[in-house]
């Protein structure tokens, strides 16, 4: 139990010690920017082909890999710093065990982004990266049983509560794999994966502030945000970088590395369904996206829209099915800046769904 | 406290999967060697230099990254294991700080293979990986005094047991910084990097093994087996590839990962100061070293012994300031697999002794 004058405490001094690193970040891209492109880890920006005033130009990729040291090296020296002036409120093994799947991740990212692995090892990676998650997750693997009469009544047949054992602790892993993917198939466009991360990220901590407000001793949710504001500011530093027109790419690491920061946050701190109602754009575009993955339809390597170099727009291919696409579909051509700022808002208006489903449609249910 | 049973029987699974996990890398090596030399990771070998059977060859590089993944992948699918089986044998918060610190090492160390980083970030990022062991370090951070008399009487002045408090961290500091980077200096002939890291994986399995004899309820040294077993057999299995001639090579990667291995049991399990003796060639190595490293002699980029083509054997340069060197202006020319083999039985004599002081002279100090 802590008193709420050091629980505050905690939170400012996360936040300063994640400007710090933000800044950090800032200051380092552009060198670590210039060491990936010398190994050859760059990228042409394929929604400015045939634009004069980009074209031939070589961009750097799997800036994320700077963005997530800094971030890792941030988050183990507030450990130190947490458990030098309050011992009583870091939990070491959940700590260590994110901190451990986070960098297994990073590393994984990497590894694709330099080697190319085939989808085989991605596919099956990122389920060893999430072990150390479940063994560290000592939460129940009870659920509550929603209040529904129709078309049974739920509870008189299974009760207040459901233990579903170890189903639990699959649905926890396969959480971690969705979460992981999901940002990655939702990608192609300036700014996109690192501004969707930033939104969700802002979701989660106003939910983990709303939660301490409400119950400040849910230690949970405090973690969560030790976890998340560090990822929020060196993720605002990245995205100056990368959004339109980028000067760097980002690159697998960064994709795996939020979507597993996420799945951990969601996990050790026992909020996977409101991280769910958060990632409705993701789960849309993956339930669209399916005929796709599962090769009923053909897919190409990169299902982003078309660029049009003669208006500068991005057109609809209704052939790769993912939300850009449809969105393109309903609005017409955008520019590509704009494109992203539109699905950046509907991102944030489902933040905004999901808050009142939590807050307000869940409490009928449960 | 375990019965004798559970003890052995948690050491022979260990065997068992650590088994699989060098039959895996040693399946999986050509694959990923493929993969390092499509992303430009291959390393002319220096000493084969003018000899037409190898010359203008390109050996594929950080072959590292495969072992150390799969250790990773070996170590958490046993944490998995031994939770369900034997749930009371596992220390979470160790077990997952050792897996932070070896795969933030793993990170840097691959990182540095394809960015070259530079030698500030490469001496101030294995600081960062070894932080969470420092937390995660439950023990006391008191020292035995020795039982010498002369110059002074040691113990009338401090007590039997003396605190050094944050100084005792701070060397447990020194002392992953010292690991990490004294197996990489000491590297450069075929099957060397892996050779030593193979004899002092056996000298520390041995260790454990003898500890755990004279009182099985070390918990301690169960643990630093569980992590050293499958180091054995995934380094086993590499340096089949890197014996010579070398096939791969290992990068920085492996130097990084192995000496980190090493850090994380001595610190964790506390054995540290035997750790040192396993560690006496790495330790005079660096001694010797030190006035090329520190700046004081020109250092050339690598400081290998001269190949000589038509004698086919390594001739000392004795400005390069290594035990390599060394041990060539004692012996004369050798051929290179000569030479490693010469270094490795030195290694293991190094261990013996070490076990010798250990076992036999520190009792009447300590
Ligand atoms: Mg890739
Ligand atoms: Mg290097």
């Amino acid at each position: 139990n802590l008193p709420n004058l050091s629980l505050q405490w905690i939170i400012i001094q996360s936040g300063i010690f994640s400007f710090g690193a933000g800044l950090l970040t800032y200051r380092l891209i552009p060198t670590i920017s210039e060491l990936t492109s010398t190994a050859n880890l760059t990228g042409m920006d394929l929604n400015k082909k045939g634009n004069p005033k980009y074209s031939g130009k070589k961009i750097p990729e799997s800036l994320g890999i700077c963005v997530s040291v800094v971030y890792l090296v941030c988050v183990i020296l507030f450990q130190l710093f947490q458990w030098f002036s309050f011992p009583e409120t870091v939990q070491l093994s959940e700590y260590n065990a994110a901190l451990t799947s986070i960098c297994f991740m990073i590393l994984l990212g990497f590894g694709d982004d330099v080697l190319n692995l085939r989808w085989r090892y991605k596919l099956v990676l990122p389920l060893f990266a999430s072990l150390p998650l479940l063994v560290a997750y000592a939460g129940g693997t009870s659920v509550v049983v929603p209040d529904i009469n129709f078309p049974v009544p739920l509870r008189e047949w299974l009760g207040m509560t459901f233990d579903l054992g170890v189903f639990y602790r699959i649905y926890l892993l396969m959480l971690a794999i969705f979460c992981t993917n999901s940002i990655n198939i939702l990608a192609g466009i300036n700014g996109l994966e690192v501004g969707q991360s930033v939104v969700i990220a802002i979701s989660i901590i106003v939910h983990n502030l709303i939660e301490l407000t409400i119950s400040p001793n849910s230690q949970q949710h405090l973690f969560s945000l030790v976890l998340m504001i560090p990822f929020l500011f060196t993720a605002i530093s990245l995205l100056f970088y990368n959004w339109y027109p980028s000067r760097v790419f980002v690159g697998d690491t960064f994709t795996y590395f939020s979507g597993m920061c996420f799945a951990v946050v969601a996990i050790l701190c026992h909020f996977s369904k409101t991280l769910l109602l958060f990632f409705i754009p993701q789960i849309l575009n993956f339930l669209y996206s399916t005929p796709q993955l599962f090769g009923v339809i053909p897919c190409p390597r990169h299902r982003v829209p078309k660029y049009n170099p003669t208006t500068d727009k991005m057109e609809a291919i209704p052939t790769n099915l993912t939300i850009i696409n449809l969105l393109l579909m309903v609005t017409g051509p955008l520019s590509e800046r704009k494109l992203c700022i539109y699905l950046l808002i509907f991102q944030g208006l489902c933040s905004c769904i999901g808050f009142g489903v939590r807050y307000f449609v869940a409490p009928y249910f449960f």
